[in-house]
Parts: structure tokens; C-alpha cells; sequence
């Protein structure tokens, strides 16, 4: 028999949860019968809702765990007291090896704090920085650091370059991924001080695909395929970029609703427009993985529905097959390396 | 005679330039009266342009400056050699009192700089800003600052918020502005050290009606009037915003094009479509003034075109009619006003 990948799954965690996640979870061995997914929760609503679908036995098991980490709890101090909640004990078995990763959508700052205190850095790994991949008009980029740290060093932004390409290389098979650092012009002397210091690092770099700056309006275009920022930039582009994404798909929808005219139009250029935005959709590709860590944790959007569960869990399968892991640790920890 | 607002305009700065920079003076002068241009560049070729348009002659004069700064070249140097550009010519005549605000689509670095150095600042201002609008569901956001000084300290933030305030309200006509600091999560407890640091000192600030932290998700939505930030967070915010901005329309555009059944329902879409960008577009209210200057300075886009210059030839003269540099002495020179 071939060997099992592992999921463990916060059954308890985002705006969905636990129907969607259980759903995603469902599809996931459904489409492929080497996974083997835990799903992590109170056992009873866990349970309720999986009978009401059918499914591989075999494949899910219920992990119980009675509490829950809400999102506007202090993450530090939640992580810290709620030892029973679907986050800690899915953590838990990433670092004790039950698992090989761990997928939520609960609260960010808890699946930070957690991934970094219990799941624990890799050696040699300054800051595991968390790395979604966004749309563009050619695919996705991805985009390091986004939230995990801020206020960081040159250094913790040269570990997000390294890391960035090998995950883009191996997991979304881009070869010699080209890495660009945000900047608020092309040139080599712009910037603020954290990215004057950082550029020369990442040139002189030799197992990156330095391509110099990238300004923020290039990002949508695909001019990169690992964009390197701090985590406070980076999180306002991501969040940015969805807020600008909604709000101008709110407008031309209400647009479109505003004549009988419009409305007719609408009606036929309907299939082209959903094609088109599902292009423009991120979630196709799975959650955001914490780089950097001795195990794979995942963040999916908090409004995961089940297509993100499903392609976060499956991810997790690429992220194992192509031991990314080993190559972080070889690439970075250097003779530190396990 | 009512007294007239007399605007220099760098006839030379921007990608349609000349053309379409005196046909933005052209209608300025059409629409209002009370409005003096001096069209700033080479001589021959603006009064070859002009020649094509007709006009009220008294109202538009041309200024000779034969050099003309590039995009490419570095700020400071070119300030200080090219004495006869149309950049700093503009900028002398606001210094001198000939004229009450400049207005360039020029490089963006050498407005910047000719700013600080040429025009100078009020009394009192650490740093003069870069406040562009922005363009939201609700009508416009004023972003500040965008691109002037990066690394800012919490002080100039301070500032920021407070000269935002003053222009929103005097200038757009938002009784009571909503100061927002951009953040990466609505709690206090949130975001990096400058922000952590700026919060309480926005908090306890009189003069301005402070509602917290905005997630960039929610500038959109226009959930702020006035949106504080550092300069490099905001010249992402500004850029990015355009990115998604184009490249969703050009998918839109392009998805629409796809089949014949999509190319129909475009044609029937398509008046409410523009209808609905055009609230969307921030070139409606002109360019973004450089604030706390000892006269008014004004960037326009690269690619204004003439509506935009109009707008921000018009701009000028709510800013000169409000007394918005005197508002701003009152509120931030304090006992250091002149």
C-alpha cells in the first residue's frame, strides 16, 4: 500500500465552519484515495455533519477537541490557555509527527503564533513568514511575507526570497521563479530604508532569480512570481487587493442592474464574465503555508467554502511529495540543517 | 474686477504633453472667468499648440523655459542644474507670489523635491505630503501620505492627519472628516512600530475626528475620508489600487470580446459600464496637492489628460478661495505661525 499523506483539519475554523470544511475534506479523499485527512473539532458536530454525506471510512477520522480559538481573541494568550482547541491540538500532532500539515481557517493570528511556538521554526529559519499566492493576469504570484512579521530585517526578507522560490518552483512548477522585492519605483536607490538595505543582499544572492523592484502596480500584471515585501506592506496588498477586486465587481454588477437595457446585456455576457473572474480567483490554488516551519500549516481565508478546503488539503500533498521542507532546510539551515 | 487666481502650469510635464495640457489650460480659462494661466515650457511649441485653440488671449500667457526635466533623471540633481526647466520655473513664480499654485504631470521626484526646496514649507511642518484622492464607492478618499517622505515618524503623521482634515473639509466639503491610520487589523493592539506609536497620539488629538485603524480592505468602501499613512505604504496603496483597477478591466474587456453572444451583451452593457467607471475615477477632482507648502503645488498623473488638468487648474482656486495655507498655519504653525 502506498503511503498515506496525513491532513489534520480545523473542522472549527472560519466563517463556514464546520459544514464547508467538512465538505472540502470529503471532496479531498474523494479525488484522492492517498490522503488521509483528521478532522479536528467537537466531536459531536463534527460527526453530525459527515453523516450527512457519504464517504471513503477509512479516509476521515475525528480528532475530538472541545474548545474553540475565536478570532478576536489575543492569539498569544489564547494559544497559551486554550490547550483543547481544534488549532493547539492540530498543531500538536504536526510537531509530534501524526500529521504532516495542518489546514485552518480560524483566526490568523492564532495559526501565526501557533505555527512559530508549537509546530516550531526550522533550523536556521529567522521568521516563517505566512505566503499566499495572489491572482494576476498570468497566474499567481507569491507574496511573502503577509502578516507573519513585521517590522523585519534584511535578513528575514532574504530567508522570504529563498523560501519563495523553492515553494514556486516545486509546488506551482514554475521554473527559476524571477523574485522582486516592492518598491515605490524601478530604480536601485529608491525606497525606504529596510528595502535600500535588503536590494543588494537579494543581488548578490546567487540561488534566487533576482529580478530588481517591483512597484505595487506591476503585481496585478504577473511581473513577478515571488514578490518580497514585509509583512505589514504585504498584508495591505493582499487585503487591498481583494477590497479593490469586490468593490469594483459590486459596481458593475449594480451597473449592469441599473437599465432594462443593461440588464438584457448582462444576461448574455454572464458565462464570459464568470470565466473571466474565476481566472482572477486565488482560492483555485489553496490557502496561504507558513514557510519555514519542521511541518506544513496552511491558512485558508477565513470565508473558505469547500473548493479552498479541498485544494488546501490537496497542496499539502504537493508541499510533502516535493519535500520542501528537506530543501528549505539544505538551502537555508546550511550546517545547521537536521 | 474681481481679483484673479493665477495658476502656473508646466506645459512640458507628463506623457500628452504639451497637447493636452494646454487644452486642459484652454478649458480652465473657458469655464472660469477668474482664472489666469501661465502655460510654462518652450516657447515655439506652446504657442504652436495654443494656435490650434481659441481663446480668451488675456487669460493665458506663456513663461519660456527651455530645459525640461526627464522622468528618469534623479530628483535633486536635476532641481539644482536645470534652473530654466519648466519645473522649477513653476516653482519659483509660487515662491515669489507670482503665482498662487503650480501644477505639474511632471516627474513625480522632481515635483517633490522642487516643493520642499524651491517653494518651501509653512512654518512648522515637518514634512509636506503627497495627498492624492482617491476613488471609492462613496465618492473619494484623501490618501496621505503617497510618496513624499518615507520613514516617516509618528509626528509627521500627526501632521498628516491634521492638514488632510483641513483640505477635506474646506476643499471637498466633508463636514467633520473621518481620520483613519492604515493598519493591518482593526484592534489598537495591532500593526508595527510606527503605527503603534502614531494610534494613541491620533487618539488624543483635538482637532480632528479620529475613528481608529482601516484595513486596506475596507479603503474601497470608503469607510474614511482621510486615510494617514507612511509614504511607502501609501504610494503602494495608490499604485496598487490603479494595478487592480486595470488589469480587472482589461480582463472584464477582454472576456466580454470572447464569443459573439458576449460581444452582443457588451454593446447593450456598455453604457452603464462607463457610467459606473466614471465614478470610479479619481481625475474627476484633479491632481494631489503637496500639503504644508508656502503656496500650493499640485501632481497631476503622468497621463493626465486635458480634463484632468482642468480639474486641477479648478482645484486651485477652492484651495487659494478657502484659505487653506492659512488654516493650516493657524491649526500646525501654532505660536510659530508667520
Amino acid at each position: 500500500m502506498e503511503e498515506m499523506i496525513k491532513v489534520a483539519v480545523d473542522a472549527m475554523g472560519g466563517d463556514h465552519a464546520p459544514a464547508e470544511v467538512v465538505k472540502g475534506a470529503i471532496d479531498a479523499v474523494t479525488l484522492r484515495r492517498d490522503i488521509k485527512v483528521y478532522l479536528i473539532g467537537r466531536q459531536e458536530i463534527v460527526k453530525e455533519e459527515l453523516a450527512k454525506n457519504s464517504y471513503q471510512d477509512s479516509q476521515i477520522e475525528i480528532i475530538h477537541a472541545p474548545e474553540v480559538i475565536e478570532t478576536a481573541e489575543p492569539p498569544v494568550l489564547a494559544i497559551r490557555k486554550k490547550k483543547q482547541s481544534s488549532i493547539v491540538v492540530g498543531m500538536h500532532m504536526v510537531k509530534d509527527k501524526e500529521a504532516d500539515a495542518f489546514v485552518s481557517a480560524g483566526s490568523s493570528g492564532a495559526v501565526l503564533v501557533g505555527g512559530q511556538v508549537i509546530v516550531g521554526r526550522i533550523k536556521g529559519v529567522e521568521r516563517p513568514p505566512l505566503a499566499p499566492l495572489i491572482p494576476t493576469q498570468k497566474g499567481v504570484s507569491l507574496l511573502v511575507d503577509c502578516g507573519a512579521n513585521v517590522d523585519a530585517r534584511s535578513s528575514h526578507l532574504v530567508q522570504f526570497a529563498k523560501m519563495g522560490s523553492i515553494y514556486m518552483e516545486n509546488v506551482l512548477n514554475i521554473p527559476n521563479p524571477r523574485v522582486a522585492i516592492v518598491n515605490i519605483g524601478a530604480e536601485e536607490e529608491k525606497g525606504n530604508a529596510l528595502v535600500k538595505e535588503t536590494f543588494p543582499l537579494l543581488k548578490n544572492c546567487p540561488d534566487i532569480n533576482f529580478v530588481g523592484s517591483i512597484e505595487a502596480r506591476d503585481i496585478p500584471r504577473g511581473e513577478a512570481d515571488v514578490i518580497v515585501c514585509e509583512a505589514f506592506v504585504g498584508n495591505v496588498i493582499l487585503k487591498l487587493y481583494e477590497g479593490v477586486g469586490a468593490t469594483m465587481l459590486g459596481m458593475v454588477k449594480a451597473g449592469l442592474m441599473e437599465t432594462l437595457q443593461s440588464k438584457i446585456g448582462a444576461l448574455l455576457v454572464k458565462p464570459a464574465l464568470k470565466k473571466t473572474m474565476k481566472s482572477f480567483d486565488a482560492s483555485e490554488y489553496g490557502g496561504a503555508p507558513l514557510l519555514g516551519l519542521n511541518g506544513l500549516v496552511v491558512k485558508t481565508h477565513g470565508s473558505s467554502k469547500a473548493k479552498e478546503v479541498t485544494n488546501s488539503i490537496i497542496q499539502c500533498v504537493t508541499f510533502k511529495e516535493q519535500e520542501i521542507n528537506e530543501k528549505i532546510k539544505r538551502n537555508i539551515g546550511g550546517n545547521h540543517g537536521i
